[in-house]
């Protein structure tokens, strides 16, 4: 998507063939920036960092991270470090694993000489294809939208979003935010409430500087308003990402989604998780008992990140000193609460038959 | 209850008889001061700027500020003039309401020249009696908690809350955390996970400082955090306050209670809304559609305070800069999802007839 008019992907091969680039998201929104990683090393630092987030993007850069690996090991003793190393980065996205074990698969039968450029190319395929993939969701989800647009007679369409599951977590397009890209090139009038999502902002830093960037109306609320919207009859839709989701149709996301699953489903208003084929984890049924929810630094909740007033950023402490945290990254919100499920092959049920039902080959599973 | 060995009221007349000194709740956690208010203007601001919040707190300073507007002018019109100054400044919790109207009651029927006096009574009365319902609500709360200790055979009650409603938020106690602090005393052992409750953080700033400084464990979690927590059995009780209850039971407290209500109720937790009846407003009986929700400055969603590593507090912008945003500062938890509502007189269904059964005299209102 576009950033001062550009088009940018999140990732991407410097010109030099093999340093890959991405966009650091620790420096957004106040400073638009590449970071170049040069080892597999440092992509398991930019995925545990947060340089990079989001299940799609992890997962790309995962793939990148393996052909940088490669470059410094082809041996099967380095890439199964590689996978090692970059595995065990974070625990919740199921992409990362998905992912990796489709490179392992790839480059497990080539001889180590060839494993480097097999290596790029199978990364760069995985990138297209979450591309592909988002663009597919984008148009399924547009449909929705402009069926909401109708319904109102031509007024925008107020869509409410958790965290970043726009283009910034994939490599282009977005997830839970394909669709509000794609109604706006289709001329259908949107505007985005945009969940602050604390701990890490990523809904004021990143969801807020996208849309702006690009165009969409939108409004920054604090994590707690959206139930009071939802209440208010202010919102027609809901749309968030997944980290992973289970082969029944319940979504881990974002701390806080289930919250918000919770006031639509109380207030009637249509609540739908946007995710890839890839973020669908075939081998779970129970999403509260079996996702592994992530449990992060303590500092993310006791100090903010933000632009002082002499445009320094930097952290400050917000929690009364002494007190303990608690930081759980993600929760699971149950399939029962979701309108459905949108998919690049189509808008579903969240059930395992609706799954099923757009994907029967993983009916044998 | 104690700051640094020392016990405090939040607000209290200064030795020279007409000041008042109000503890500065902007400057918590990071600073403990005190703010000394000689006017009608002073306590307005005070209530305006949050210096003092909290819906009893708000109603008692509301009464001294009467009593300081009588010494300026203790006529009719100088009478009228701070009733409204000091009824203009927040439109949310009742108390304001009800303390100014009950100021005016008793001041009108007495000549100028006894109204300065009558009026320090009478602020110092409303405070007293603001003391002891708040003592009377967490024996009554007490109970609840004695009961889940027991099931739990003896382990730490774990509470979950949301903003401040400590005594911070009153005068003395607290309502949500009168409660707590009642069960500390009797050697109940009790546990308080502490919302953050942006955008002002009153939970990480306000509840973790007073609970921290009185020696009750507690975890600071990120709002967003809470429904996972139930979902995962690790709460047993809620319990907030109130900024105005209405004759039904339906509770409007700070923005975000709403969603954590549907996530109790999603996950059989009991959800109690602890409040003194000063803030019943027996007028009304549609909390969603009656109360009016203030909306409150942008920049306390665009930027977040908090101590910088040099040891200056500062705000620090966290929205992408040009996001617009909205700030509404409460929302309403309709009586359905409510357990109950402890008062001083005690627990009550959170219902027209419960809180009758509390409050007969009512009955013909």
């Amino acid at each position: 998507m576009r950033v001062h008019g550009q088009a940018y992907r999140t990732i991407f091969v410097d010109d030099d063939g093999c340093t890959v680039a991405v966009i650091d998201q620790t420096r957004l929104p106040f400073a638009f920036e590449l970071t170049h990683l040069q080892t597999a090393e440092d992509a398991a630092e930019a995925i545990r960092d947060m340089i990079v987030r989001g299940a799609p993007l992890i997962g790309v850069t995962a793939a990148y991270g393996v052909a940088l690996g490669m470059r410094a090991d082809p041996g099967d003793a380095g890439l199964a470090r590689v996978v090692d190393v970059l595995g065990a980065t974070r625990p919740t996205a199921v992409n990362l694993r998905w992912a990796l074990e489709r490179m392992r698969g790839v480059l497990s039968v080539e001889p180590p000489s060839r494993r480097v450029e097999r290596a790029y190319d199978e990364a760069a395929r995985i990138a297209d294809e979450e591309v592909a993939a988002c663009a597919a969701i984008g148009r399924h989800g547009r449909t929705l939208l402009a069926a909401i647009q109708e319904r109102r007679g031509g007024q925008p369409v107020r869509v409410l979003t958790h965290c970043n599951a726009g283009w910034l977590a994939c490599v282009d397009w977005g997830t839970a935010l394909a669709p509000v890209y794609a109604a706006h090139e289709a001329g259908i009038a949107v505007h985005v409430y945009v969940d602050e999502t604390r701990p890490r902002n990523q809904g004021a830093a990143l969801t807020a500087f996208e849309l702006g960037a690009h165009g969409i109306p939108h409004t920054v609320i604090a994590d707690n308003a959206g139930g009071h919207l939802m209440q208010r009859g202010e919102v027609d839709i809901c749309i968030v990402g997944s980290d992973r989701a289970t082969a029944t149709g319940d979504v881990a996301n974002k701390i806080g989604t289930y919250l918000k699953a919770l006031a639509a489903h109380d207030n009637g208003v249509p609540f739908y998780a946007a995710l890839p084929s890839s973020t669908i984890d075939w081998t779970i049924a129970d999403g509260v008992r079996e996702v592994p929810i992530e449990e992060r630094a303590s500092r993310e909740v006791t100090h903010v990140r933000g632009r002082a007033e002499d445009g320094r950023v930097l952290d400050v402490e917000v929690v009364a000193p002494g007190s303990a945290v608690a930081n759980p990254a993600f929760d699971v919100t149950p399939a029962r609460l979701l309108t459905g499920i949108i998919t690049e092959r189509g808008v579903a049920a969240a059930t395992r038959a609706g799954l099923l039902s757009l994907y029967p080959e993983r009916a044998g599973g």
